[in-house]
This record gives structure tokens, C-alpha cells and sequence, in this order.
């Protein structure tokens, strides 16, 4: 039940305020035309459906066409896809359509490459919370199509006990137990460590998850194994294209990353007008 | 009249849904707390205002104590902010918290990089429409704190006259003509122009700016030249950290940059809860 | 970060229109008056959080003193609370206030019978997805307050394969492996079955939760064993006051119960004005 | 205007939320479908057109074929309604729509219920004010299906003077004459009595409507005899299935009742899937 | 339950849209101001608490300290009110306020002239729906604050039988008897009639009021004699400052014109800083 | 973007509030009608898209065809527009849609006056920012439609340096400074002028637009040779019909009025049912 509706809206109510001044007063009559969306960079798409809402709901008759699905790569200078409608309609759309698609092709572009990375183990690269304020479902929507997994999508569809909720009720034991009790059975519940004694109270816990938290490499492959299938482990922190494929070898069943979210750069797009 | 409140409940509703689950099952009763938000590299700050504002849409009686203003530069370790409230509200504000200021700060550390290399010449570094959809305003603001200007927010508030524009009249005399007659007489009206050619037709019409578009600098330094202050001179078209300097050169009024909203990265903050 | 403004708003306009305007009309200055709320039957108390959140909906200053806290026994003719404020005030917020109160009550108040028929077993209560439309967060914390525990908020906190997404997949197997591609890790996956088979199968594929459907009790018996504390097991389908005993006997989990939201009769709860 | 596009789009997204992520997981192409509603007991109708905009809210291409009116009996395991759509629509609208029918059906069999008890007067059966927040038009119109009248939507379309408008004007006569003063010439006067001597005021005062409150069936009588069609008369306060028939032989022209609205159980109805 | 919030928002929203870029640029810091309104023509205020809540949306420091009430003549030259705050919070909310404020006090102003022209008479001025979209309830209060009364305020809180409604149903009675079935019995029905045989099949059907549109005032004369205050008589159609007088003179009970919402001048009001 | 779908749904949802009771009772099944809007009196028209919009939310099947377009003139009698569909949705939508077309073809009307008595100049009608809360947009459009031209649109889009501004800066060159630095180089810098002193300074300080304001004629005059089209010339200040021929006489480019759209009186339009 994403709200498509409103987001499109907003986000052409942000651009256009009143109204576009310079196409509304050059304009005056409807005049057909073409417009081409180009890659200037190879990019892994995401987001052409949202291209698709934004025209129309500039113009429920404006028409785009794509020659890619979500998820494919796409080679520099090769057309995404084509837009027929009135010009006027395609100029009010052109830069909120591409504002949305240049950032999630870039979030789904840098995932492919974590993903590509690691792609020996067996290990899945997955998101975080950390988003932009109202584009969360976009953006991990861009993570799955670029090969990564979801992460809860917020506070409410995951249990994740950390150092604090910990220190607050004594021991991991009993941080656990309280959470039994008052959260829906239907959510697994993951805790935070830090160090190979935490990785045992979570196993004596029965937790669901352990997520090993800026943990040194060793370390990570000590608690792997110590935790032997009985739980899913995540490896957490700070971890980049560098260091990824070292994290991926210890044997760790998620690794998390926020900069594929939060560092992106946009992917270079730009549309052209045909007449 | 920026509509702050909605920006921050949807994004805190974004992140929390129906609850935090967690958070809720282990704090029962309120329990003060304290926490530091620590620069985890050197950045530009920006964004310390909407902090406060998520703290307190979560719990008006959160306090935020910053120790910088916007747009002075905090090193690395140092402590941005102080923040005393229950723990539970510190929780459950963190990630929203931290992904404006991540977002912003970015923005803003990436401007003054640009600010910082042209700092010879009185050229302004402009930000531009290439945006993320809902975070316009602020990341807009983010530019100014980073030291550099804005351009027009949106379609609304600047006439700026494209390529198919011109193409829709048959000249820029006649665009330019029409947009006299239907626009605020209190906008400017720039004109986008690619060659020597039209810069003579734009100065013909009296326009007062001119967008001049992935011009080679020879040709930069030739309009300058021609238009001699008879209107302000913008220079545009992946202009990068690299070449802004030689563009700064050639004597242009301003310079826009989208990479500076769409492609900054997050600067790396962290909230560290004390007791 | 559940949105109470907006529900209680929406309830006081639905309710007072325009205005009140017999009140209004008759109520020409302030007037200060003190109102009692009185349980007209013995009930478990649920929503005086609500009560008071409509009256300062209606005016800040008006003042609800409760005398028993949610979730606790309130016999007939107890005062439940006392609320000051202007009587106009307290004629505006009444059936609002009342209307919550006595649906919200209600449900506790049905919850614990279910919950003490059962209280010699282990077995917990828990609600389902069978609530009034736009009252669910409401409705399921009245639940918790009788005693009962949640079962998912919605579609998008837990997992629960039935019977038609099976079908559509061919096996259970096949279902579940789907479920674990594109659902978050978080998340845990409960299969509806309706035979001694269908359990075997779920227990194959590792399932977190298995849901008896309507099945008889010998069968349910003979599940619980066979499942042997490998899922949880949850007994589902026109369970009532009647036979929960029975069910709990079984050994399951959980038994879950639309009556206890959907069927619940208002407790008998009225407002009286003093002075 | 009743705006039925936010309360079925409020209702589908409190329980889909950001997803319905088992059939999203499971029903990667659309395939077409078949649902059944199917009446468990016997009911009169009340919501198919709820649920007609429940499911086109989900898709426009689900169609719904009803095999019944509102206000229709419905037989024991009649089928009410054939859906036929993409099967993951009809999963994803069925239980919004389900906890509509159910509860709009189980006001209207209830309400049927009185207005058949008192079929040998011309008396009417009419609602309250006692509705579920947010569904009151709806509750209201489950009411006239099943035979019952319409008492006044809210405070703004009807004046009732009750004990404490009496009270701070110090006589009927008084707050009746405050009350033309300033309200609407278009709607009614109603005054609540509870005494004979009250009547005569009110009959003095010239209102249109006497609500008999919690009187004795002897004084009841009475006051219909004295009010000798000078005003309406409404008999109230806790008339159940069982005394309505008393009530209804004093001559009263309305009894009003609460628990038609606020207590009813919901109907049982199902869907199931055929393909 | 009349939303002044979103009411005052989204005017200042209107006017100052993302900012007010002059004050912003040139106020860098609070400073301290007064301003006074002040009436540059004689006028009935209506509107003060409107001005308050403008000013107070814009910062809840602000204060508005009014020497008149609403209602009252203020003459030319007065100072109507004193507002206090900063320069630029006054700058803000000045246009909106004065909107609002001149343009209530110009119906009040209009209404009391036509309530002062019948005073001889004890005919009541009522407003109609002819009023701005969305500012009715304002619009409404101006009237009475002009000494004129309230019509219906909208189609759902009074009944008016048209002609085409009466064609519809074939006769007066008829239409009468299918309203009375289906409209709460807290509304009284109102009948547009044209000549003296309709007031005749209005008097039949015991309406409760009975509209005489554009009679001429002959017939008005006869109707009102006929009538014999068994329904009230509403006078309409077009009836101007130089009409009313005679039109009251008839005997009507009530006169209803449009224009004094419609087409009332706005008041010269102008607000003025000292500092 | 203009939202014109909840303007016309608030519009209507204020007149018809829960439901138009009378038509709903009277017209139960639905029945084809045609209605005729007619012009009272002579008019300049706008809106006309207003009402088909009006319309077409009440039921999208009606059909409105104008004989006429906005900006003509229409004269006595005249049918503007003849309206098809089913009586019921004709008599919901009618008043709404006739109070947005009344209003606005008032204020075009009226503008149109203006725009004729200064025929001989080339001098300019230009709206302001006293307009009625909410219909800004609609009103500035009615304006353009009438031959006037818009003044800016709010705060937000066009900077206009008056004289609190200018004190507060100590001169008009420093405001004009500040203004420069943080305000788009997009937006025409205005300064309000009373004396001929303030004149030199604005052209000392190279603004884009002098407005004078509340000056005789005579100063005006000197104005306009002074300024020599360096800036644009703005006569503001109670300019009325009577007066408008001597203001343009003097030369000024743009003359400012409130009351063509403050001030205007509705045009009287009705709609007349036909079968």
C-alpha cells in the first residue's frame, strides 16, 4: 500500500510550486513531441516506474516506453527509454523524473558492485535505516534490484536489541525476555554484539540473529563459528568495497552496508527532446 | 512557511511506523539519558536545526545542546551536539536524526570544497534544480551554508528559457517576448544559449541572464568578453571539482553544480549514548 | 509514532460537524463544571488515555483525573474518573470520549474472560487482523490490556502462508523458499495447515510458526506432539468462550480469536455533569 | 461528499502497511482469480458497496458481482458476492473488506431485529450518537438498511437541549428561547425531560421534539397523551430487544438505541478462493 | 469543530510559499516591533480572533491586543487593534491578516446596513450559500456579527424543496412525503414556492417553512396572510438596500439575500509599523 | 500544480457536508437532465473551467459545453454554458459551481474597466497581494483574464524592499546589498518609494523595479522623467476607476490595484433546469 500518489505529487508540487512560468507562457497549445532518456555512464537501472507515475501524472496521456527492465545493466549512450506526449507535459516532468531515476539507479548501481564483490560466498549484502527521509521504500526497493537484500524497513518489523536496551535491563538474558513478552511472536529478534562473551548470552538467549558490530576480522570468524548455524549472523560496520570481500570469507551470513544507501552517487542521465 | 513539521513526522513515521518495538518492550518507565553526536571525519555541519526539531517531535522535552553553528567546519572526534532526554527518545530519534544531519552536512562539505578552489575569482558556485525529491529547502540551505548561492528553487520563482523553448518560437526574440507578456514582470529571464551566436540574439533581447551550456572555456571567455555586464553570465555542464577552477577563469558570474546536491556524500556521524 | 492526533480529531469532527450548536448557543461564557465517568457494569478498564487525549483535544485546560489504570477490574457504579473543565467543554468531548472508552473496554473486558477460561495452561491469547477499520492500534492494545498478546499488526510485520499462496506455488516448500528471497530476515514465517501431512511438510521447510486451521481436537493433540517444540503452534478458527478450554488443553501456543475484537459488546460506561 | 476514498485507502494501508510481503514474495506475476463470500449464519446485507471499493481500490480490474441487495436477507451459506481479479488483489483487499461487511451486516441484523419486534406499531426504530469513531455515516446507513431511521448525524445538524443546557439557563423555557436566538432556523428543537412536569415546560416552550429519558412505561403513557401530537416524542435510555415491545405500545413515535450501533456482533462471513 | 489550523496555514502557505525572501534576506536577527490596524473608513468589525490566529501561526509570541469587539462600529481613523513581536513575524503575517479582516469586516459592514434599514420591522436578515469556497463558516459568523441571522449552512443541515425537486416527484405533497421518510426528523423542510396556489400545497403538507422566490410584493402580501404564522415565510430573490424596506412591510419572517456575502466591498483597513 | 482537486473537493465538501439530504431523499434513482447557465447581467467571464471541474467531481459523467471562453464578453441573457447529466449531480454541483464562476467573472469583469479606461496608454493593470485566502491562484487568473497583468504572486517570488525593511537597514543601498547576497539572482529586486530623494537612491542602488507609492501626480510625473527607464515605474496607492486615466497619464509603466480583485462585486449568473 505504498503511497506512490502522494510522493509523485510532492514532489512535482515542490518543483512547479504555481506553476512552470517559462513553459506555461511559450506554450499555448498542445504541440506533440519525443523525448529520449539516455545513460551518460553505465548504470544498473531502478526506478523506471517511477519515471512512468511522474509523466503521468503530469499528463495521464503522456507515454513512456522503456527498452530495460529494473535491475539490467545499461551500457553508456544506450536510450533507457522514450517519452511521447505534448512538450510542454515533458518538461514539466523531465527533472523530477530524473532526479528520482539518477539517485536510485546510483543507489542499485553501487550495490551490483558490493554484490559483484562477493559473489564467491554465499553471504547476502543487505540495507540499513540509514536513508533519505521519505525515500526509504524507493531506495530499498533499488538495493533489491541491484542484487542486495532487505533489512527490517524501520523500528517496527524486526527486534534489534543494542548496547543500550542491553545496559538497561542487565544482561542480554534478560533484555530478551522482555522483549518476548510484549512484541508480536511473528518478528525475529537480533541482538547487537560486540565481543565473543556477548555472542555466547545471545546464543544461551536463543536469538534470532547476532550481529557482530565493528568486530575485527578474527574475531568474526571465531564467532561464526562458535555460533554454528544456530542463529543468522550480520557483520556491521563501516565496512566498504575494499573490505568487503575480506568480511564475506569469514563466513558470515549478512553483511550490512549504509553507504549504498546514504553515498550513492546519482547516476548520469539526461533526457533529450526529439520533435 | 516551510512546512517543517510534516517533514519531520513523515520521516520519523517512515522509520518508527506503528512503534518501536524494541525500545518500547525494554524501557517501561522513563529513564534520563544523555548522548553525544560525534564528527566522525572532518565535515561542514548543516542541519543541526532539524536535530532539534526531530528530537522534539519525538518528545518536546528532549534538549539538543550543539557546540557549532551551521556551516563552521568540525573535525574529526570532535562532539557536534549534546542531547538529554530519556532514552527512549534518544532512541527512537537517533536514525532520523542522523540521516538529515549525514545528508546535509554532506551537501555542505561538498560546496565549500568547490567554494574553497575558485576562491580567487568573485564567481558564485550555484546549486541547481537536481535535487532529492522533498528535501529541496533543505538541501538548498545546506548549499548556502557551504558558502555557495541559490538559483531559482523551482519552475516558479525564474524564467529560464531552454533549447526547445526557443525551438517551440522559432527564435529567442520571440520566446523571450512571449514570456514578457504572461510572466511576473518580477522575475528575471534567463536564457540557455550553446553557441556565440545566440549570445548575441539573447543580449538583442535584453535578457538578463545567460546560461551558457558545455561551452568549451575558449568559448566561456569569448561571451564573457561580448555580454560585458550587460547581463549576468552562468556557466553550466558537469563542471567538476577538477575543472571549476578553469571555468572560474574565464570571468563567468556564477557557476551551477548539480553534483553538489545529488552526488554528495553522507558525512560519517555517530550517536553514542553516556549514562 | 502512532498518529493519535489525527484519530481524535477526525472523531471529534465526525462528531461536532460545524460546531455544537445547541451548545453553543446556550453556553455563552465559560462556565466551570466537573463531570464523573461511571462504570454502569463491572468492566476491565481500557482507553483512559484516550479519554483524556479527546478532552484536550477539545480544550487544553480541561483536566481528567483517572482513578484505575488500564487493564485494571472496575466494578458497577465506580467512579473510573473525574474531569474538570469548562461544561461546555465536557458536553463537546462526551460521546467522542464515551465512544472510545466503552469499545475499547469492552474488548478488555472480553479478552480477560478468554484469558482466565485458560489460565491453567501456558497457552496465550492473541488477536488477529479482524478488527474495526481504523482502530487496530487501539483495538490490539485493549487486547494486551485484557491480557492477551499481539499476533501481526498487519500484512507487513510477519509472514503467514495460507492456503492459496500454496497452491500458487505448488507446495509448501516452494512457498516458504519464496518467502526467504524476498522477505526481510527479520520477519518470521508461519504456514496455515489443515492436516497431519501439511505439518510435516512445514516442519520440513523449517517454518518459525505453524497455524492449526479449524482442525479437531484429537488432530491438534497429535500436531502439538509431532512438532515437539520445533515451531510455534497456533490454534485458529471460531475458537469461543466454550471450547478455549478444550483448545488450551491441546498443548498449543497460541490461540487466536476475531471475536474478542470484532464482537466484543461496548462496556456500559456514562458521563454525569455535577454542578 | 462522504468521503469514501480516504476511509477504504486508510483502512487498506493500516493493514497492508509498506506491503503485504508474503503475497508480494509469493505471486510474482499476476494470476487471475476467483473469491467467494460466503454468508457462515444468517444476516441482512449491509457494506457490499464497501466492499465493491475495497478491492477497486486495490485494483481497478478486480470486479465484484453481488448477488444480493443491501438490506436483503441473506440465508446460512448463500454465497453473497463472486470477486474475480488478479488473486494476489483478492488476498490483499480480503480482510479490510471482510471487517467492513461483517461489521456493517451485524449492525443491520441487529437492528433488523427491533424493527421486526415492533412491527405492530408505527413506531420507528432510530440510532444514536453511540457509533464507532471514524464509521459513523457508515454505521448509520447499516441502520436504514435494516429498517431503522436516522436520528441526527451529529451535534451540528440538530438541537438537542439536555439536563445541563437546562440547568445553566435555569429554565426550558429560557435555553429554548437562546437556542432560536442563534441557531438555524432550518433544523428542529428537541428537549430531553424527564418528568411529566418537564413535558408541559417543553409543550410551553413550543419545541418540536420530546425525548422521554429513562421513564417508567406508566409515565411514558402519559406523556404521549399529553404531548397529543404537539411535538414528536422519542422514547430512550437502555431499551433492549426484550422491553421494546412495552415501549413501543405507549405510542411513542421513536425509540432510539445505542447497542444497535455500538454492540452488535459482526456478521460471519468468509471469502474463499476458487480458481 | 471548525479548523482554523489548516485554514490560517494554508493562506500564509499561499503567501508566503517557501519563504518571504525580502524580510528573510534583510531581518538576519529578531528586533523588537509594534504595528497598528487602523480603519482608513467607517466599518462593523468582524474578525479580530481571525487576526490573532494569523498572527499567532506565524510565531506564538506575537501578541494582538484589540480595542474593539466584533460586532462593534469602529469609525475612520481609529486604531483597531495594537499587535507586538518581531519586525519581520508582523511583516509575515500582514497581508494574510488583512485579507481575512477586510474582507469579514466589509460582510458585517453590508449586513448591518440592511438589518438597520428593516429595523421597524421585526424581520430577520439571513445569509445564503452564495459564499466564497471555503471561507462559509466565516462568511456566516461576519453576518451575525452584522446583526444578521444564519440559513442552513450547507445542503446537510436543512431541507429545501426546489422546483425541479417537486417536478421530480410530481407535487408538492409527494416530494414532502419522500423527504420525511429519509431525512433525519431533526431537520425541518423548507419549500420554495411561486404563487399562491403552491403556498396552498405547501400549507397541505405542513412544511415547516415556506420560501417565496421572487414574488412580487402583492402576492407576498396575500401569501404572508394566508400563511397565518402556520409555517415561517422566507422572503428571496434578488432583494437589494432599496427593495428590503418594502419587502419587509409584507410581514415576512425572514429575507434572504446573497449579496451581502457575495458582493460586500472589503473594508479600508491598513496596518502600519512604528517601531 | 496548481491543486485544483482539493479546492473543488473542499468547496463542495463544505456545501454538501455528510450529503445533500434533500436531493439524496427525493431523487432516488437517477434521472438525465439539462441545466443552463445564464448571464443576469453583462460580464466579462472566467471560471468557465472552474465549473466543468465542479462538475466532474461531483460525477464524472456530466458534461459541460461553453459557448463562450474566458475572457469574452457575454452579454444579457446570454447562455454561457448548458450542462448535461443526472439532475441530481446538476443540483449538488450548482451552487458551488456558480459561486467560484459569479466570483471570478466578477473580478475580470471589473479589471476589464480599468484595463479600458487606460486604453490610450501603454501603461499596465497589475494585480496584488489582496486577494481572499485561498483563491489567490484563481483570482490573479481571473485578473489576466480581465487584461490585467500579475503583479507577483506572493512573498516568494519577486522581492519588494518596503519601508520597514529599508529602516531597518539604515538605507535603501544597504537593503538592496543584503537582498543581493541571499536571494536568487533569479528574482527582480522592487523598492517602495514615497519622495523623489528615495527615487535617486533606488537608481543610485540599481534596482530593477521604483515603486511609488501614494504620491500626487505631479511627483509621479517627476518620478518617471527622473527614473528615464533605468527601472520599471509602479504607481500604487488607492487608485480607483475615477482616478486610474490621470495615473497613467504620467507615464508610469504599472499601475497596482487592490480592488479589482478585493473589492469586486460577484456577477450575477444562475442556472436554470431544464426537463
Amino acid at each position: 500500500m505504498f503511497d506512490w500518489k502522494n510522493l509523485i505529487l510532492d514532489a512535482l508540487a515542490e518543483d512547479i510550486g504555481r506553476d512552470d512560468v517559462t513553459t506555461s507562457a511559450i506554450f499555448l497549445s498542445p504541440a506533440p513531441g519525443k523525448a529520449l532518456l539516455i545513460a551518460k555512464e553505465e548504470l544498473v537501472l531502478a526506478g523506471i516506474e517511477v519515471v512512468k507515475k511522474v509523466f503521468s501524472a503530469v499528463n495521464q496521456e503522456v507515454v513512456v516506453k522503456s527498452n530495460f527492465l529494473d535491475g539490467e545493466k545499461v551500457e553508456e549512450k544506450k536510450v533507457i527509454a522514450e517519452i511521447t506526449g505534448n512538450i510542454s507535459d515533458l518538461l514539466k516532468g523531465e527533472r523530477v523524473a530524473l532526479n528520482f531515476l539518477q539517485h536510485l539507479s546510483g543507489i542499485a548501481t553501487l550495490t551490483r558492485k558490493y554484490v559483484e564483490r562477493v559473489a564467491d560466498y554465499s553471504v547476502k549484502i543487505v540495507d540499513t535505516r540509514k536513508t533519505t527521509p521519505g525515500l526509504r521504500i524507493l531506495e530499498k526497493y533499488a538495493v533489491q534490484v541491484g542484487g542486495g537484500r532487505n533489512h527490517r524497513f524501520g523500528l517496527f518489523d524486526g527486534v534489534l536489541i543494542k548496547e543500550n536496551h542491553i545496559k538497561a535491563c542487565g544482561s542480554i538474558a534478560d533484555a530478551v525476555k522482555r522483549v518476548r513478552i510484549r512484541v508480536p511472536h511473528t518478528l525475529k529478534i537480533e541482538v547487537e554484539v560486540g565481543s565473543i562473551g556477548e555472542v555466547k548470552e545471545a546464543l544461551a538467549s536463543k536469538v534470532d540473529i547476532i550481529m557482530l558490530d565493528n568486530m575485527p576480522l578474527g574475531k568474526m570468524e571465531e564467532s561464526v563459528k562458535l555460533i554454528s548455524h544456530r542463529a543468522l549472523v550480520e557483520a556491521s560496520g563501516n565496512i566498504t568495497l575494499n573490505t568487503v570481500y575480506e568480511v564475506a570469507k569469514t563466513g558470515v551470513d549478512l553483511i550490512s552496508s549504509g553507504s549504498i544507501t546514504h553515498s550513492a552517487p546519482a547516476s548520469d542521465i539526461s533526457m533529450i527532446i526529439k520533435e
